[in-house]
């Protein structure tokens, strides 16, 4: 018996860098796992306990969305066209001082069930009320890797807290859920508390995120300031010597990059922000010649406004070619590598999810191909780089159980999703002057 | 008696560079103009031919197109990630020699499906066989601005041929249909068949719609063989004394500039197309700050692979902020005022239609609000900027017709359209070497 069977559709398929699809097949699910994969028809529908037909969409592997902050959708185009500093200190970091726990519950849930209409199955978190975060992942059925932000300035004491949150949490819902540890950034941590996070992350057995080289400013204030760059500093606290999700990462020095080559680490992009923010561009050919991997990531959605993956991707291809001069870089093939197969890499799941074949986590969305924006058909992966819409994700599957059909979600109640947020906008949307939860050094 | 009632609607309103957002209003329609725009339940329904309920649709001026080459959707995704000049002279030039005028017209109206489920009412198109292009628009009930694309080497006899387009189609469909020149650029024309071509576009009464310093190769090459850039050779020629649409103009020199502001022009913007060509990026600050209008276009589909001003909208704002390195610039209400105002400036209609206002043509488009991607609402204008998906247009009114429903357009049998294009795919895909209607100078 199969619990699952989708019936006649077509696939994705990724194979050292080059992408086919495979037409008309049928994927039969057990126990969460992709277990035989087919031409239509072989597979009798009565042996499997769901049968969802498929004819005519395109199955392509869930995506891992390597670096967010998905409460912050509470937030989504409350500021618009400041600085970044003034983003920060003006904004965000006093908005944020009046989170609650459960705003965040409701805040994550939403952003949550974006993300499952955009056909991504996992998201690396990185943020406060944790808990909170966990239990919206728990009850949706999506997959996650949480980490408890923490700033330098709230001592052993907080990290500790997070240490307990790690433990809490850790391989809860069937193991969808992962936890590491979340230092914010080398900027706001320096080299003592990096120094400490990496030991407790060693002894429990974790990676740690964490936010490096996002703007050329930082990296020179890093150098003034300790006389190493911020990768640098990672390496010399221990940091590299345990997986690493490092989010942005926009300026490595050759001497980083090398560092980062011989490390357990990846690197989580969002284009989407890095434009608006006029922050400039990540170096990917290097990054990627040196092996290391590269994800998605929406970053959160009070900076650039979506958790849309299919526009990061579509971004990412666009703001390389358009730093390179030069249309022949960052082709679809690789574009899609890095969507579907990257992020689940730097998520440190490469080997068991973010390709469709027997034996893998059975993660799949299954994407329209009817509309007009995506005909004629010549390449299905250029229309998915290129022409593709979040919009065009019908069904999304995770662990084997169908979260979306027919863009309907099913683990969700939008519709209480929402009313419960509206109760809270007015109160969320105050700041007191000269509260905040940090302060970002411009 | 009024035609059409909208019912309830929340309006976007341009105010001298300002957005603001009225809820729940009536919008009534008379013989194609807006006729009245009142709280909601003024109007009474029984004095209305048709009524839409539109509770909770944001209500936008139609966009305007302002440079497409609409047909070759016919071509989209066909060819990725090679140079310029391979892209010209290996696919598009070869493959665009296979055309037939019902290949046209059936890629016509498979683009302007799109088009409309886009938001669109207008676009400026730049093509061959554009009595198809015109059947289609004059079947589909959207408006256009229609020139037949005429290189130098094809002659006066040729450029005859469009004048006579000109007259056979000038004002068709109730005045939808508007025609002017197309000369195709200075650097495939040179300057005496473009001084031809002001002359016969001054003798018609009519515009010139013209690609023009695209790449800074084409300045180069300008400066190298007629020691004047290609806009000073607008100018010298006499094209610059009619209006004009500007397709592209990524790199004017401040001189270029001063005589851009003292002609009748509009500049077209595509920034996709730019993006993933590496071309570079326009200076709209510059070119804005001389009181030039500006107006996002698609270009082609063949290089862009849609036809969607959201998209476009969204990547002039993050190209803006990219190329100034700061996230100030091209704020969202600029970015607003260039969509839905500045293309209808650039086609030489923005006294007429732009706006949602008592007088002003009735090409509206009603978005949904209600997804969690634009949740919360804090700033509607911010969420269309970058968080709005084409995708969200719910119904778009044309002229006062309503041209598409709840998603369903009620003028174009997209099912026909994608299979009659279907039987032609294999023609299309044909090229025969060394048979192609231009050649590109690289």
């Amino acid at each position: 018996m199969i619990d699952l069977l989708i019936q006649g559709c077509d696939i994705l398929r990724l194979d050292r860098g080059q992408t086919t699809i495979e037409l008309n097949q049928d994927i039969a699910i057990r126990d969460g796992i992709i277990n035989q994969i087919t031409s239509a028809g072989s597979i009798n529908p009565a042996n499997a306990k769901e049968v969802l037909p498929a004819k005519g969409l395109l199955a392509v592997p869930g995506l891992a969305n390597t670096h967010a902050h998905v409460p912050m959708v509470l937030f989504r185009g409350l500021v618009e066209d400041v600085t970044l500093a003034s983003w920060f200190n003006d904004y965000i970091f006093p908005l944020e001082s009046n989170l609650t726990p459960e705003d965040v519950y409701w805040g994550a849930l939403l952003g949550i069930a974006e993300m499952i209409e955009s056909g991504i199955t996992a998201v690396a978190d990185h943020y406060f009320f944790m808990d909170q975060v966990a239990e919206a992942v728990r009850d949706s059925g999506m997959r996650a890797n949480l980490v408890w932000a923490v700033f330098g300035h709230e001592g052993e004491e907080k990290l500790n807290a997070t240490v307990d949150f790690v433990r809490r949490w850790q391989g809860v819902a069937g193991g969808r859920i992962v936890t590491w540890l979340g230092p914010h950034a080398p900027y706001t941590t320096g080299p003592d508390f990096l120094r400490l996070s990496a030991k407790k992350a060693r002894e429990l057995g974790v990676g740690i995120h964490i936010h490096v080289s996002e703007t050329l400013e930082q990296v020179q204030l890093s150098l003034r300031e300790y006389g190493v760059t911020p990768v640098r500093m990672l390496k010399d606290t221990g940091v590299l010597d345990v997986p690493t999700i490092l989010a942005h990462c926009l300026f490595p020095t050759d001497e980083d990059i090398q560092i980062l080559a011989d490390a357990p680490t990846g690197i989580a992009q969002a284009p989407k922000t890095y434009m608006k923010a006029g922050m400039g561009t990540a170096p990917l050919n290097k990054l990627r010649a040196a092996g290391i991997p590269i994800g998605l990531a929406s970053d959160g959605a009070a900076s650039n406004n979506t958790l849309d993956l299919y526009e990061q991707a579509r971004l990412l291809a666009l703001t390389q070619k358009h730093l390179a001069q030069d249309p022949t870089v960052m082709p679809v093939d690789e574009v899609l590598e890095i969507a579907f197969h990257g992020g689940w890499q730097v998520l440190r799941m490469g080997d068991r999810v973010g390709d469709l074949q027997t034996g893998k986590l059975a993660d799949i969305a299954l994407l329209r191909q009817d509309g007009v924006h995506v005909f004629p058909r010549y390449s299905p992966a250029a229309n998915l780089v290129y022409s593709s819409r979040a919009s065009d994700v019908d069904t999304v599957i995770c662990a084997g159980k169908v979260l979306m059909r027919e863009r309907q979600l099913l683990t969700i109640d939008k519709a209480r999703v929402k009313q419960e947020i509206a109760q809270r906008l007015e109160r969320l949307n105050q700041r007191v002057p000269g509260r905040r939860i940090a302060f970002y050094p411009a």
